[in-house]
């Protein structure tokens, strides 16, 4: 019985890591192929100022923030990580195909709850969407010629997946598999960035426009999907034991540069990018129906270990 | 800094199991509410020639198969699972945002591959999709009205997500999350049901009418989830320890009636099941944006422990 190797890596997601070379049966590139010959100005580093690391005993989950979409959720984010907010915290609730989310196991006792670093704010505006020019060209947006049921119009910008729509003049954010929001309670604006999730699941996009989206994982996304689901309420785990337990959360620019990750993110304008979600619409190969169809969270932006200049 | 249960419980899987109770703000009823409201009528038992028990140490997986879409795969696992296939075999694979894989490690080793039972057959036809008509009122097909890019029909049958297309006349089971395929390599027909992969992350939809889908998980998908990712490519396991041992696999029809999981299933054609889509279409209460849109991947049809009889 030969394992479903060629079907499913050509289905995978669209990432230097993961793709498996799939014989070319029309002439058509593969994914694979696309990123090898991808030029060096079409990937970005890590920027500082919107580069968090997680670190977990199972290894480092690397955030990227979108300050343009929620810039003071990611002003306090950046706050609370210079101050050290979450060194020692924990993950809290992990609940199948929906999130996993971390923050202050006390949280909700006041008297035990850990206090908010100097500068980081217990109260933010809620920052569910932004005016429709903030996605234009100086963000480079690149729209998607695929029509969806959730939004009017979806594209990527500055490597994130975004709906918006012209009647309300509104961009957001999409709930996609990696995306990180900022847990609120009733009130729009209860939500500071303190308590984060990741979308571990098929995308909640019922989630969008309700909820503040302060980025994305970039790397280590499996450090968070695959940890066991609490059994309490929502996923929550019953007992503290349970949980897992965050080492710590640095900015990058707080980072020594010997310690920085060397990993490059391909810009969502690039011509690579481009190709790659053409790839994905248009399949062949091993497939023998292509959809000629994709959604903005059919494909996650690739990232590469920074090469290495020849010496 | 209060925990975001509010809002992610009323955007969670629509399951008893895991729906938390949400104030309604404005007369909406919730999921739970309904669920709570709902005629016995409304609900089935397992079908035993059509429900597979896979025992992991972890616990119990669920699997229903689908007999009108996959008719000879169906027949077939049924036979695999009779001759105690499985027992012994183990998850190979687990690549994160895609597939949990499983089946006999030494499957591509003629020499030690093991021997399918009797009653089973190393070679089916595909079956990616059927005739548009095996999808119609004898199959209870209730359509969503809700538009999405990957199908111009889409809706529910006998439990499963369905989509279509008037056009080509064709009906086929669509990728969600929890559905179960039957692997293949580069020929069309060369899956047999012997190795089987559940979807653990974003529906990847491009996948269908690619491969023959064989059923989906009803219960147990957090033991197929949350497994540690592979990482070798495709996310198969580098080493033979790591993989997860498949204990048993069994028919409900061969399980003594005592070891029977008491489960029912909500019917996809009934009334309750349209309120739960309606109610995630339309949200209120901690939601500020109602999509007034779901997809067919945006809810699993619910289970339920088998109400007792009263004494």
């Amino acid at each position: 019985m030969k394992h479903l190797t060629v079907a499913l890596a050509a289905a995978g997601l669209l990432s230097a890591a993961v793709a498996a070379p799939k014989p070319a049966a029309k002439k058509t590139r593969t994914a694979q192929e696309i990123l090898a010959a991808s030029p060096a100005g079409d990937w970005r580093g890590l920027d500082p100022e919107n580069t968090l690391l997680m670190d977990l005993s199972s290894g480092q989950v690397i955030i990227e923030l979108a300050p343009r979409f929620a810039p003071a959720h990611a002003a306090n984010i950046r706050a609370l990580a210079r101050g050290g907010y979450w060194d020692g915290l924990a993950i809290l609730r992990v609940q199948d195909n929906f999130v996993t989310q971390w923050g202050d196991p006390d949280g909700e006792d006041t008297a035990k709850a850990r206090p908010l670093p100097a500068g980081a704010s217990a109260k933010l505006p809620a920052e569910f969407s932004v005016p429709l020019d903030v996605v234009g060209k100086s963000a480079r947006f690149t729209r998607l010629p695929d029509r969806e049921g959730w939004a009017p119009r979806t594209g990527f910008a500055q490597g994130f997946p975004v709906a918006a729509d012209p009647k309300t003049g509104k961009a957001w954010l999409a709930h996609c598999y990696g995306m990180v929001g900022a847990g609120r309670g009733d009130a729009v604006d209860s939500s500071n960035g303190a308590e984060l999730y990741a979308v571990i699941g098929q995308a909640p996009r019922g989630l969008d426009l309700n909820i503040t989206v302060v980025g994305r994982v970039l790397k280590g996304m499996e450090l968070l999907s695959a940890l066991p689901r609490g059994t309490a309420a929502m996923g929550f785990y019953d007992k503290p034991e349970q949980r897992t337990a965050i080492q710590r959360v640095r900015l990058l620019a707080e980072v020594p540069a010997a310690e920085r990750p060397a990993l490059q993110v391909l810009k969502t304008e690039s011509a690579t990018w481009t190709q790659l979600l053409d790839a994905r619409r248009h399949r062949s190969g091993w497939f023998v129906h292509s959809p000629g169809y994709i959604d903005i969270c059919s494909a996650s932006v690739p990232t590469r270990p920074t090469p290495q200049a020849p010496r």
